[in-house]
């Protein structure tokens, strides 16, 4: 499963291509006349899914049944325990002016280097009776788990979500939340004397508090021993949330990505493999990087396709176009090629507008699953 | 949201086209070619919905789960208060025969001139320690709604549905509504008196006894401000039972519809517009009438364009095709049309074959709303 997040697209002129329609994809066409192509709906019709939501739609679990917190998909994502009474949060680092007003939401995307150091520092905040761990995530991101006791999860973020006011107290959403909403209001005035002297991370925002899901596992769910082959800690997060290994590699390209599988492909039944750069370009507004990455993919695809997968599915977890900079609720475009059991359609390239015409329909996302199992004959008949 | 009543078709021959693509619509197919097409399907697959059902659908309800009388969508229609507790019908006139068997249903579609004495008269129906109060619709027909104590609304209709057979009593579906059907049958006997000597509408029968469903709100539900053009009281129920204002205006035209929500523009966020002749066209069977309808609605489009709408949707409530004088449960051509966020299809005209391959392709009705306000920027992401 080959995600390029953010894949779906908008033209920018009236009657012009999409950014994967503009892209030069020889292989991928090849490879949609070959397969079958499609829409998917990664939650309703009209509704745009965060990614979370999205991610686990094409895991095949309802998104709509399931809310996995930003705070447990990053902290999981980098590596950190989240178990059952943990609360974990996504941090960022801010620039406050001298009335303690928010002045920059990223601290001027403060850079790695400089925010290991200060993501470091933190870890000298004690609160008594509770350990709090914190990695860095990347630029001016950072998780945190907290444990203790009589932990919840039911809290308001301090993110304003708009510079020139200040940083927001935790609330506790429901009266059992309370201690947690003191923990971190206690870690945050903890913060303040750390930070104080930074010239531009010198506050921070915590968002998305939120517990362990306890997920289903691949290996039971569907027989799978599943690979994940991602960059970012979000989408390592929700892949380990369902149970699949995290595979380590230098590198982001998808060059790297694709001899990352290839050096474990026979371990493994089922691989993710997550392209973060077609979702960055989307929000960027930058129609033709977002192509450019698209065509990259392409370019290396021939390393994914020596490795002969019975089944592959080009996909994305959500439309992002570069048009609206954002996600959006437009269906995403899909390519599903399996040499063995495809039945192929008309389909000619692999674009939004021929995906629309394919032959699998415009369906939900979180039905994917079962075609790709189907695909690879692991399915059996239901019934007599 | 431009409702043609009934808009899906079929054709009258093998290879033909339907009413809709028969019919030259210039503009119509300008703005699907610059958005998208798709099919709706009022209920689910196969089910003919009636007209209730299937505008609770296209305004976001479920039709399965809510249950929505014909008496309550005219009698509120037609200014009517139907509050908790009232029972509200729809009552015809009809003819009966010297054996007291209907000769006709419609009492010979009894004119509007003719029928607003009748209803005058049978104001003066008294049933003691009960109110009815009773409105001429149009032709032969009328709304009645009944207050008082103990009332409920599960009640048979007493139109046997063919002629030769005698008006039906009102019979009680359920022991707590024995009341109600005395209440009425108690009414009936006294409207014999009132129209004996009526050479044509000298019975009436009554049907969808009903009480108001209490549906949840346009403004709370989706944050708009929402107003409803449409000529036919039931329509116009129908759009004041979820919330939206009714505007009064002369004439009945797309041309005067248009200028109805032209001259009150400003003040809304939604506008519902119900052209109800393409309905009746097919109802009739009359293909050529049905087309026309719909070159006339094309013809004054302009007018609503210079409103310059964020969104347009064009669509039916359900299919009405002129081969076979009912409605149907053929999915509904649905164009929709939105400058800044629509993603494009390859469709080329507005017609049942190009929405068949259309981008949005084949979904529930209900999820109309949801794509409205995507389209519009009006609804915030799903998740993290």
């Amino acid at each position: 499963m080959l995600v390029l997040d953010g894949l779906g697209g908008l033209p920018m002129d009236v009657g012009g291509p999409t950014a994967l329609e503009a892209a030069a994809t020889p292989n991928l066409d090849r490879l949609a006349r070959e397969g079958t192509t499609g829409q998917t709906l990664p939650v309703l019709q009209g509704v745009t899914p965060g990614s979370g939501p999205a991610h686990l739609a094409l895991f095949g679990y309802d998104p709509l049944r399931l809310d996995v917190g930003r705070g447990v998909l990053e902290a999981t994502g980098v590596g950190l325990r989240v178990t059952k009474g943990d609360v974990a949060a996504r941090g960022n680092f801010c620039t406050l002016d001298e009335a303690g007003l928010i002045s920059d939401r990223r601290a001027g995307r403060l850079p790695s280097e400089a925010a290991r150091p200060l993501v470091d520092r933190l870890r000298s905040i004690e609160v008594p009776n509770y350990t709090i761990e914190i990695r860095h995530l990347r630029e001016y991101r950072f998780a945190l788990v907290a444990r203790g006791e009589g932990l919840e999860a039911d809290l308001s973020d301090t993110d304003p979500q708009r510079v020139g006011l200040a940083p927001l107290e935790v609330v506790p959403e429901e009266p059992q939340s309370l201690v947690s909403a003191e923990l971190f209001n206690r870690w945050i005035v903890g913060s303040h004397s750390v930070l104080a002297e930074e010239p531009q991370a010198n506050g921070l925002t915590l968002r998305g508090f939120s517990t362990n899901p306890e997920l289903s596992q691949f290996g039971p769910r569907y027989g799978l021993n599943a690979a994940c082959v991602a960059v970012y800690p979000m989408y390592r997060g929700v892949a380990k949330l369902v149970g699949m290994e995290i595979l380590e590699f230098e590198g982001e390209g998808p060059a790297e990505e694709f001899s990352a599988i290839e050096s474990r492909w026979a371990e493994f039944d089922f691989a993710f493999i997550h392209i973060k750069a077609t979702d960055s370009r989307g929000e960027d507004g930058d129609f033709a990087g977002k192509a450019a990455v698209i065509e990259e993919v392409d370019r290396e695809l021939g390393q994914l396709m020596d490795l002969e997968p019975a089944v592959l599915a080009v996909t994305g977890d959500h439309s992002t176009p570069a048009r609206m900079r954002s996600h959006s609720w437009h269906p995403v475009p899909l390519l599903l090629w399996a040499p063995d059991t495809v039945r192929p359609d008309r389909s000619l390239d692999f674009g939004e507008r021929a995906c629309a015409l394919g032959g699998l329909g415009t369906f939900p996302a979180k039905s994917l699953m079962a075609l790709l199992l189907a695909h690879a004959g692991r399915l059996s008949k239901y019934g007599a």
